[in-house]
């Protein structure tokens, strides 16, 4: 590196802190045309400065490598509150005020950037949706190389760096995500450079990894599989000469990675800086730089205090604006030498906005799949068996382009999606046995045992433009609850976002669920996740529990088709009747919740409604909806099921609510309606609180019962099954007369019997176990 | 070792394998005695031996170094379904027949205990709470490295052996719990002695660890800070000489270490042993040990396959049960002479049943801490500060025993519980600076920025009979979700076995809540932490939201003296009007909920009933009381604020639930109730659904608005400041005449005033700033 380039880096490096310093404090004289006096100063000091300066660095010298080598390079800010660094550079790069013109890069478009910082109305301190260049979420930490590793695959030509905070660091998710590497095709895949910024310090406490010695961290990091460059130091331009050296030794090994086969040891590069670097050395008396002192506001009292006010002054002066800055504002022309060209900017890269790459699916028709239905509930099927078939040609349609994955944490085989293997493998570079099957070194299907990787992964992919699917054990999704949050927070932001475009829909395949305990004990099962994800906006959230095979593959094929949402979908592995017909199904699913008349005898007049949502409430509705019939054949039984869940809520409430006239033709306005439902009941409730015919609503669901059962015992235990069904029908329709009260007795009886027959042979009566509708 | 010991560990090993194969297979006919037909087959096949031949080859192994030296040793098993191995290493040593004496240790109990498995009724096939010996639940992966460190702390004479599966050594929990090591004091806390099973593979998957060379693993384990010893292979002799080699230099180096005051390097386990191992090798000519396919049931069609059930009947033959058990079918004496004594077992181990350990925490008198309150709501507190106070007299009085400790993720200090600084320290054995503050080689509080870390540490902690808080930004509490739900369902379980011992609650302190996000963008902000708790079972989770510091203290000195909850607190660290005097914050609490008559003036008869749970809520509800007192004095408002959102429940729903004729009397059954609460406003709906006056209530909370804001600006973004509550009220109350009109008018100004002066000035307006009550 020649000593000329360097001084522009080092003057881009400068004039970018001084905007970021600039950001946290002022909110006018940006320039510091006149001396620095309270009332430039924010009334509430809001930010963060302690990470920023080294973002800062490595930023300027991403741009020296991008311009020489014209590199793609998508950057990734793993630490966290960094706003004001991205929100500097992508200003000083002219992608700022490109994507918002009303912050163009002059004096009053700086004045415009500093003011709107952690300002009501304006940007977050933290890297968020708004900041152009980002897919990256700084506000919960840990999820950025699982984000970086998502984004380099099928992306041959593409380097994510990835700026690793020594405190996300510490958080688990981040922790197992460096294995990463043992699924990257070198060749297929771009690459992920990973630089570990040990920055010293958290909120209130020193980095474990900044605190142990040297041969250990290089130990932990040859172990995770890379190779580490480090650059360690406080001097700039010592530091900047040894990040240019690394810089260009990195990006030529990754050339050399490039055109390998075996698993590679991936270089990497360890920052080591102070925190708040090139900021107060000292406030009061006590050290500020390079201390946990210099996290947010090194300065706090400058509005107050004349000394702080002069320090601060000192301080943004040290960076010499007027050197960096012409006198309206602009950045200096020389600066611009130092920024790549067009989309090789970071902040105008297409890959960190997905939805201008992302292209359709192509979807195989649905027909092809569906399986022939000549007589309701008759035959059985393995609904996600199907649904693997389906995918596998998904994967098939879509392998030019490979732009589909399937994630899972070693679970797609147990899911029953195996014949997706039929056509592709699991990506895999680690050590392979003749033993092992599936594996490869190119493979659409990505298994790791770590949902915290398979969803960052995914959403890494999905931001980038590409379509994808985790399917996971219904009862292992809470691990990534608040992943999926601010997910869904981004994706609400983002639809805000005019010149972010729609990406696709984040689909969760949620299969193993919770009224299957077979060999589980009291453990860990829980279907709440639905819950969760209905906290989230309307805008966003979407769940589907379709009932058999054929809604199965419909929903599925919708939601794959989908943009910007995302979509749970719930089904079962184990053979289920199939109710619909392909037609049948399309039409129910269109509809997302409706009558099945043929199930029904109630001439639009019934006596009880029972409604069921879920595969094994459906089984029971019906299994029930036939008791009942037999016993009472007389009673007026109508047999709703809902695919959507979304279609309870009152329209006001969500875009696939019904209008209450709607909801009640389906459930009436006066009539008990018995709803067997997949989770917790009382979801069902909160949804339908507002409708007229509430107070006749009674919800059957899971309840926390039932551990090392059966199948149908699990039913029994949570009081959904068929029996306890038609014993809820009796209590609640008036009028029975005598009959009702054996048929209830006979309810009863059943149960009792059912509890002994598997208590003696440990599995379900023969009658329960292979029912099918008559 | 001499031969004949070895050869007692190998006896006893296969004793141990048998009984789980058997576990596995049998119905009857346990020992063999005669050959074995179908109708010995349990009809369901379900259980996992993969994993099982290396935990009885750890557990037969220890039992041996136990009893040569006399050690305390806590047996954790994190693989999966380990459930067999633990089953049969209890039931050999006896302590299951203690436990449970109707499984004695003879022909009869070995039936008992092979039918019980995986069966209705029976009991799972992971380690549940059901094993004696047990903290550790093998259900959902990842937390028994945690869960060992947490047993570790202040247990100095304890070693804690964790065998890690290396499948759950890719989640990101345990990828990170390998660093606690930095935590633990050599000298005053015990050791956990780490075991890596390489058993190769997951599910359908090989395992990451195992497919990395071996220098790499070596790298990584020093990298994390440990020495690792291997013992690899499949021959039984070589690898019990390796063993009984390598556990003799373990312990002799953890003893070495045990007086040390610098960081040590622990030592750890590599054992690389086949899946499987002397399960099948083949079956229907595939390979099944080494193999993934040794997962679960390696001879699947065992009832109908002739040829299965004679591999099966072979495979249960080799290990020669009739040298390891009597005509009776008892473990033969020689087998004894490994077993250690009493509570050395490790299946008697008191440290596994905490409630037998556990001691009433000393707490300081509420009294001392109470603010004094002369008139309500005139003064500010920041309620988690002087929580802060009394949490630092705890640890005072509790110094002796060393059984209370705070685990956070670095929020501490930020959280204002700064106080217990000035009596302890932040444990720490990683390298300290000149500068740094409050970190001691052994110290009360233990914080690292992994909430799963956290939490698994404080469960492990509770479990073996201490007490403690964990202290966390209400917005990443998420994360830790399934490992909530976890111990929730352990607690469950664990309530209804009588031999276990009642254990401290597990208590979560959420400040730094939703209501501020000063600087955050809208990016994980979430209070739905509160709905994922109830949807538990009610004899487990308490959920308390104290409005003031004198009621947040009420709340801590309760949670902090009781057991076998999980209880949450939802506190500020903001200043916050003293609502409550000591003695009339005890009153309120031990209610739960009730009327503030001070703040009403409804005589008995409201003509509207503002509700609140919550501080932020509580604020806003009075000032719109407030409000509406000079605007429309001669409406009858009535104040009830609840801090146990238990009580709204039906009592038949839940312990703390109140009646019908209770909640009657405070929210009235026929007038508008407009509820303020705290977190998403649906829930208080579901809470509530079945009471009488259900139609008139109006909730208020949190709808996912709001990003980089004032305080005061997330109230009215979210419809739940005071301006928008007495437009709810006016909205409501039928027959307020044009006044109402004006009122409504008015505060509509004044939601727009404030929306103007943010955008300008960047803070509240100081009117709603620095409100209190008069």
């Amino acid at each position: 590196m020649s000593h000329a380039d360097l001084s522009l880096v080092d003057a881009y490096w400068r004039a970018a802190n001084y905007l970021s310093a600039g950001q946290i404090y002022l909110m006018d004289n940006p320039l510091l045309t006149e001396p620095l006096a309270p009332e430039h100063i924010k009334p509430r000091l809001l930010g963060h400065w302690g990470t920023t300066p080294g973002l800062n660095f490595v930023y300027a010298h991403l741009n020296r490598v991008i311009r020489e080598r014209d590199l793609e390079v998508l950057f990734v800010t793993g630490l966290g509150h960094g706003g004001p660094a991205l929100l500097a550079n992508t200003w000083l790069e002219g992608t700022y005020s490109e994507t918002y013109p009303d912050v163009p890069r002059d004096g009053e478009g700086m004045r415009r950037l500093f003011r709107q910082f952690s300002f009501p109305g304006g940007v977050p301190s933290h890297v968020a949706p708004e900041v152009p260049g980002s897919i990256h979420e700084g506000g919960e930490l840990g999820y950025s190389l699982a984000h970086a590793f998502g984004a380099a695959f099928d992306n041959p030509n593409l380097i994510v760096a990835c700026v690793v905070g020594d405190g996300e660091a510490e958080t688990g998710p981040l922790a197992t995500s460096w294995h990463a590497t043992k699924f990257l095709n070198p060749v297929r895949d771009g690459a992920v450079l990973p630089i570990l910024h040990l920055n010293g310090y958290k909120i209130a406490n020193p980095s474990l990894l900044a605190r142990i010695p040297r041969d250990e961290l290089d130990s932990l990091l040859r172990g995770y599989g890379y190779t580490p460059y480090y650059v360690e130091g406080d001097e700039p331009d010592a530091m900047h000469a040894r990040m240019a050296e690394v810089l260009d030794q990195v990006v030529d090994e990754i050339a050399r990675i490039k055109v390998r086969t075996d698993r590679p040891r991936w270089p990497m590069i360890v920052l080591r800086s102070p925190k708040g670097w090139t900021g107060p050395s000292e406030v009061d008396g006590v050290p500020v730089e390079n201390t946990w002192r210099s996290h947010q506001v090194p300065l706090a009292g400058v509005r107050d205090n004349p000394d702080h006010l002069r320090q601060l002054e000192a301080w943004l002066r040290s960076y010499l604006p007027e050197e960096l800055f012409d006198a309206n504002g602009a950045p200096r022309p020389e600066l611009s030498e130092l920024v790549p060209d067009g989309t090789r900017r970071m902040g105008a890269t297409p890959h960190a906005n997905g939805g201008l790459l992302v292209r359709e699916l192509k979807m195989p028709p649905i027909r092809e799949h569906a399986v022939d239905v000549v007589k309701h509930g008759t035959t059985l099927s393995e609904p996600t068996r199907v649904l693997g078939r389906m995918l596998r040609d998904v994967i098939t349609l879509n392998a030019g382009a490979a732009d589909f994955r399937v994630f899972g944490p070693d679970e797609t085989a147990s899911n029953r999606l195996g014949a997706v293997f039929e056509v592709t493998g699991k990506q895999w570079q680690a050590e392979t046995l003749p033993v092992d099957e599936n594996l490869a070194h190119e493979g659409r299907v990505v298994e790791v045992l770590s949902e915290h990787l398979c969803q960052g992964m995914l959403e890494g992919y999905l931001l980038t433009g590409r379509h994808g699917l985790f399917n996971c054990y219904e009862a292992f999704i809470h691990i990534v609850d608040s992943m999926f949050n601010q997910h869904a927070k981004w994706l609400k932001t983002h639809q805000k976002l005019n010149w972010r475009r729609p990406i696709a829909s984040l689909n969760y395949l949620l299969s193993s669920h919770v009224w299957r305990q077979d060999h589980n004990g009291f453990s860990h099962q829980d279907p709440g996740f639905i819950d969760h994800v209905m906290n989230k906006k309307a805008e966003v959230v979407r769940v589907y529990l379709p009932p058999d095979t054929n809604t199965l593959l419909q929903v599925a094929d919708h939601c794959l088709r989908s943009r910007d949402y995302v979509n749970v979908i719930v089904a079962g592995k184990n053979d289920t009747p199939d109710w619909l017909s392909a037609d049948e199904a399309a039409l129910h699913c269109a509809r997302g919740a409706g009558i099945w008349e043929w199930a029904s005898n109630d001439e639009d007049e019934p006596d009880v409604v029972l409604a069921c949502a879920g595969d094994a409430p459906t089984v029971e509705v019906l299994a029930a909806t036939s008791l009942l019939r037999q016993h009472l054949p007389s009673l007026r039984v109508r047999v709703v099921n809902v695919v959507d869940l979304m279609r309870l809520q009152p329209d006001t409430e969500h875009p696939h609510g019904m209008p209450d006239r709607e909801f009640d033709a389906l459930f009436t306005t006066d009539r008990p309606v018995i709803f067997a439902y997949h989770g917790y009941p009382w979801l069902i409730h909160r949804l339908t609180y507002r409708r007229t015919n509430h107070r006749n609503l009674h919800v059957r669901g899971y309840k926390e019962e039932g551990t090392t059962t059966t199948p149908f015992d699990m039913l029994v235990l949570n009081d959904m099954d068929r029996y306890r069904l038609v014993i809820d029908v009796v209590d609640r329709v008036p009028g029975l007369g005598p009959k009702a009260a054996r048929l209830r007795q006979l309810m009863q009886d059943q149960r009792t019997r059912h509890h002994a027959w598997i208590r003696e042979h440990g599995e379900d009566l023969p009658e329960v176990r292979d029912w099918t509708w008559q």
